[in-house]
């Protein structure tokens, strides 16, 4: 794996808190593809997917474009990929534009032992290997890792709350 | 990483496509935790979560416990966690309670290139590192990658359509 270039952009802040790792790794991943974005850094990076109506596209490596059969029926997807400029050892940190502490797994930060991000996109076009889709909020060349269907039998809870963040 | 004991229980089916992978992995994950429900094989597997009300127990890692603060604040939260009975390297594949075949993007199959699943659940309890859930579809012992928050303002779709599952 290369060395990362800019690891310290996302790092420890004040009242974080970080944990020795395991000394190894229990499984790997391939990257399978690449997310274009016109994000280059956090400044002009959306925090969320709904925070952005910007068309992006999904170059999935040609090995695989087999697998995108009948993915132009779905409306929306769920995207995984790698975050592969955050630190992964903070159990507790203090996100920038929160300034609370919170405990990782209540937060979406890109900052977490598997740096495994989550977008719900909509589908605009699949052209050949390529995907163009709205609502991604990753900087330009993340690593993809999954396209998924997305169901809503299973995945829409539109009455799912988040204590920490009401009242907000 | 240990040998896979029954990789064959997923496996290729008539139709179905495999593909060479990559020499190597881009990126490694740590396993941090395991999912503990009474399913030890498909035969009596939910295939999805939607499909059992069963509460079943997200044992963490106590090295990440601190990450779990504000955790209990939410209703639901989003699994991330890694399928190590699955093959890989199918591109079209023939879900066995489907008949057709399908492109694997197109699919939940835990047959995938990275086969990370992810399940939306109800979270009922936090107790000490462990969470009791509801709506996980997965074996005992299944190994933990992630848990996140599940915010409705990006993650609830409820106008979402499969057109390939329409009308089934």
């Amino acid at each position: 794996m290369p060395a990362d270039p800019i690891s310290s952009e996302v790092g420890a802040r004040p009242g974080e808190v970080s944990i020795e790792m395991p000394a190894g790794f229990d499984a790997g991943v391939y990257f399978i593809g690449r997310i274009r974005t016109p994000w280059l850094g956090r400044a002009d990076c959306p925090k969320n997917g709904g925070e952005s109506d910007t068309v992006c596209t999904v170059e999935l490596d040609p090995r695989y474009a087999a697998g995108l059969k009948d993915v132009e029926t779905c409306s929306h997807l769920i995207l995984l990929y790698w975050m592969d400029r955050a630190m992964r050892n903070l159990v507790l940190q203090r996100p920038r534009h929160y300034g609370d502490v919170r405990g990782t797994f209540a937060l979406r930060s890109p900052v977490r032992p598997n740096p495994i991000a989550l977008s719900v996109v909509e589908l605009v076009a699949v052209e050949g290997a390529a995907l163009r889709v709205r609502g991604v909020d990753c900087f330009d060349g993340t690593p993809l890792l999954d396209l998924k269907p997305y169901f809503v039998s299973v995945d829409s809870k539109p009455a799912a709350t988040v204590g920490w963040r009401e009242g907000r």
